[in-house]
C-alpha cells in the first residue's frame, strides 16, 4: 500500500502502478498496471454486473478493445456466492475474462434499496428497489437486507465486502461506503460521510491483514453536493493509504449540478492517483469528466439503453441517443452511425435493427450492446489520442457539436 | 418447373437442382443448388423465425457452417410485413443472410391457432395459441385470423402465402397446406388432405404466373397416420410439378408412431426429389430420418431448448438433453460436451453456464444456442461423411449408444 503523495506524478505500488502520460489542460492519459495487464486511460469500463457483460462473451468484450470490466459485489454475493466463484479461480476464471477487473463494494446497491429509487434516478439506473430485495437495518456495523432471490437475511459490512471482493479476486476492490441520495440534507450527508470514513479504515485494516497481495484498493470520496464535505472526504481518503480514489454519492439533481459538483470535487483529489468516477457514462459527461482529469468511468447506461432499443449517435440535441423502437425507421437504409466499426453498423441498417428491437429479439439486444460499447470505446480512444496530441478540447467540441468520435479524431 | 420422375437420379430445374451423391442403404448425400448457393444434404436447417436465428447474427450462423435457414411466412407477414422486407431486397437483404433460404407457408402456424396446442405438442413447440392470435374462420378460400400484435383481421390463402413468399424472395417456398393435428379422425384427415391438394394446385398456378423465376417450390405431403392417404398425397404432390417434397402434418402421438409413419411415408416419395421433413430435429429422429433417405430437416427445438437452459449432450437415456438449470452443476469444471468446438464448450464450464442460464442472462441463451446448433451441425456433418464412407448405420449406432458426433465420426 502506498500513501498517496498529492504532488507525485506516478504511483508505484506493489499492487498497482499508475503512470501518467500526456497532459492537455487537466486532462491526461495514463496506464494502470494491474495484476491482469494494462488499462489505458481515460477508459470507460463496461459492467459485467452478474459475471457477464449483457449478451456478450468475455472474449468479445476484449475484442472491442476493453481492458477492464466491473463486477458487482452485491449481485455476486447474493448469487452464486463468492465461494463458488473463488472455487472457479475467482471472477476472472469464472467468467473467462483474462484482463483487468474492478469490483464495486456493494454499497451502492444496498443503499439504493434503503434510499428507494432516488439514488437510482441520479445514476439513471431506473431500477426499482422491490426487484432487488429490501434493507432491514443500517447500523455502524453494516447493513442487513433480504435477498431478492429467496428472502434470506444477508449482511454486508466493510469487512464482508472486502472479504467477498478478495474471494472474487478482482484487481481493484472498492471500499464499502454509504451512497447518499440527493435528497439527503447536509447534516445527514456529513454524518454519513464520517461513517463512510470509519468504514474506509475498517476496509483497509481488513485488507491489510487478509486481502490478496496483488489486489489494489480504491477509496471513495463522499460529501454529496457540499464542497467542504467533499474536501474533507478527499483529504481523508487520500491520507488513508489507498491505491486510487473514486467519486461516489450524489452529484446533484440534474446535469448542471452534476457538472458543478464534479468541477468542484475533481481538483480536490490527489494528482497522482488514478481517479474513478462511479456510475457516469453518457457521452458528454464522459468528455466533461476527462476534461477534469478523471481517468476511469463505469456505467450501466450503454448496455441498459441497448436492451431498450436506444443507441448512441452523434446527436447532441438528443443526449446522443436514438430510440430505434420509435416509429420512423421503416425503410431507413442508413446504419446507426456512419463509419462505425461495430457489426450492427457494418452489417445492418436501421430498418432491420428497429424491427428486430421492437420484436424483442435477443439478436437486437446483442447488436445494440455491441454498437453502444463500440461507440464509447471509440469515444475514449479518440479522447486518449486527442490528449496525446494536445487537442482534447477541440476533440470534445467536435463531438459535442455532433461529430462521431471517429470523425472528431480526424 | 419440372415434373418429378419417380425414378430419376437427378433433378435439374432452372429454379433448383438436386444432385444425389453417395448412397448407403436408403440414406444418401446430396447437394441442393439454389439461387443462393449450395446446401449439402442431409442438412439440418435452423429457424430464423422472425428474421434472425435466436440471439445470433446471420454471419455467425454461416460461421457455424449452416448453408440454409428457414424464415417464417406467418410471423413475417404479421410483422413487419412482406412489403417492408421486399423493399430491403427480400429476406436475404433484410437480415443480411447471403446463403440459401427456405420459407414455410404459414399453414402450420394458422392451423396451430385453429387446432389448439395439439399440433404444437406434436411438433414439440410448446406454444400456446393465445400468444399468437386466433383463427376466425377456415374455408376453401383460405384462413382468416386475428393478428397477435394488434388484433387486426388478416387473411392467408394459398395465393397470399405464395405472394408473401415471393416478396420474401426465398430460394425455396413451401405450398400452403392444412397441418392436421393427431386427434383428427380419418375422415377429417381425408377431406383436409384433398383440400391441401386443391391448395397445392392454386399455389403452383399462382407461382407459375407470378412467382420469382429462381424460386423453387416444395409440395407438402399430408395424410396423417394413414398409409393410403399418405400414398395418395405423395402421388398427387409428385405429379403436380414441384421441385421437392416435404412431409407435413401429424406423425402420430409419440415417437414410436412417428417412426412408423415416417418409415411408411418416406418410400412413397419420389426418389430423385429433395425430401424435407418438417418440424423434426431431435438427435435420434434426425438419424432415423436420414436413414430413411430424407434430406432436409428444420426444427425449433435446438434454439428453444437453449432458451430454457437445456443443451444437447451424448446421453441417449435422456433424449440427448441436459438441463443446466437443474441443481447439481455447481463446481462442475467439465464443458457441456468434451471436444465440442463451440465457444460455450471451448471457453466455459458447466458451473458457469449453469449459473448464467439460471440468472437468465442473455449471454447464456446465446452460448447455449451456439452449442446446440454446433452439435446438430456436427451431427449432420458426421452423417454426410458416414454415408459417403458407407458406414452410416455404424455412425448412427455410435451416436445412439452415447458417443458425440465427432467421436462417432472417428
Amino acid at each position: 500500500m502506498c500513501k498517496i503523495d498529492r504532488t507525485a506524478m506516478r504511483i508505484d505500488g506493489n499492487r498497482l502502478s499508475f503512470e501518467i502520460g500526456a497532459r492537455d489542460g487537466a486532462a491526461r492519459t495514463g496506464v494502470l498496471h494491474t495484476a491482469h495487464g494494462e488499462v489505458r486511460t481515460p477508459a470507460f469500463i463496461p459492467l459485467a454486473t452478474k459475471g457477464t457483460v449483457r449478451g456478450l462473451e468475455a472474449r468479445e468484450v476484449a475484442g472491442l478493445g476493453y481492458e477492464m470490466v466491473l463486477g458487482n459485489t452485491y449481485h455476486l454475493f447474493v448469487s452464486p456466492g463468492q465461494d463458488r466463484i473463488a472455487a472457479a479461480g475467482g471472477l476472472h476464471g469464472f467468467m473467462g475474462w483474462e484482463r483487468a477487473l474492478i469490483t464495486d463494494s456493494g454499497g451502492f446497491q444496498v443503499f439504493s434499496l434503503a434510499h428507494g429509487g432516488v439514488a437510482n434516478e441520479i445514476k439513471g439506473s431506473g431500477r426499482k428497489g422491490g426487484e432487488h430485495g429490501s434493507v432491514v437495518s443500517i447500523g455502524e456495523e453494516g447493513v442487513r437486507f433480504r435477498s431478492y432471490r429467496d428472502g434470506a437475511s444477508l449482511f454486508i459490512s466493510p469487512e464482508v465486502s472486502m472479504q467477498v471482493q478478495a474471494a472474487l479476486g478482482s484487481d481493484i476492490a472498492l471500499v464499502f461506503d454509504e451512497c447518499t441520495p440527493f435528497h439527503a440534507d447536509r447534516e445527514y450527508t456529513a454524518r454519513s460521510t464520517e461513517r463512510t470514513h470509519r468504514w474506509l479504515d475498517r476496509c483497509l485494516a481488513w485488507h491489510e491483514r487478509e486481502g490478496p497481495e496483488r489486489q489494489a484498493v480504491f477509496g471513495i470520496v463522499q460529501g454529496g453536493v457540499h464542497e467542504d464535505l467533499r474536501r474533507e472526504s478527499a483529504d481523508y481518503v487520500s491520507a488513508a493509504g489507498v491505491d486510487g480514489v473514486a467519486i461516489g454519492g450524489t452529484l446533484g439533481r440534474d446535469k448542471d449540478e452534476m457538472r458543478e459538483v464534479l468541477a468542484m470535487t475533481a481538483p480536490l483529489l490527489p494528482e497522482a492517483a488514478p481517479k474513478h468516477l462511479l456510475g457516469i457514462g453518457e457521452v458528454d459527461d464522459l468528455l466533461a469528466g476527462v476534461a477534469l482529469g478523471l481517468d476511469v468511468f463505469d456505467c450501466a447506461v450503454p448496455t441498459r439503453l441497448a436492451r431498450h432499443g436506444v443507441v448512441l449517435v452523434p446527436d447532441p440535441q438528443n443526449r446522443f441517443r436514438l430510440d430505434l423502437r420509435k416509429a420512423g425507421h421503416e425503410g431507413d437504409r442508413d446504419p446507426i452511425a456512419d463509419g462505425c466499426p461495430c457489426p450492427a453498423c457494418q452489417n445492418h441498417d436501421r430498418d432491420y435493427l428497429s424491427y428486430l428491437s421492437r420484436a424483442e429479439e435477443l439478436t437486437a439486444v446483442r447488436l445494440l450492446c455491441l454498437h453502444n460499447l463500440t461507440y464509447l470505446q471509440e469515444l475514449m480512444k479518440g479522447a486518449r489520442a486527442a490528449i496525446a496530441a494536445g487537442c482534447f478540447s477541440a476533440y470534445a467540441s467536435h463531438v459535442e457539436e455532433g461529430r462521431t468520435p471517429w470523425d472528431a479524431s480526424r
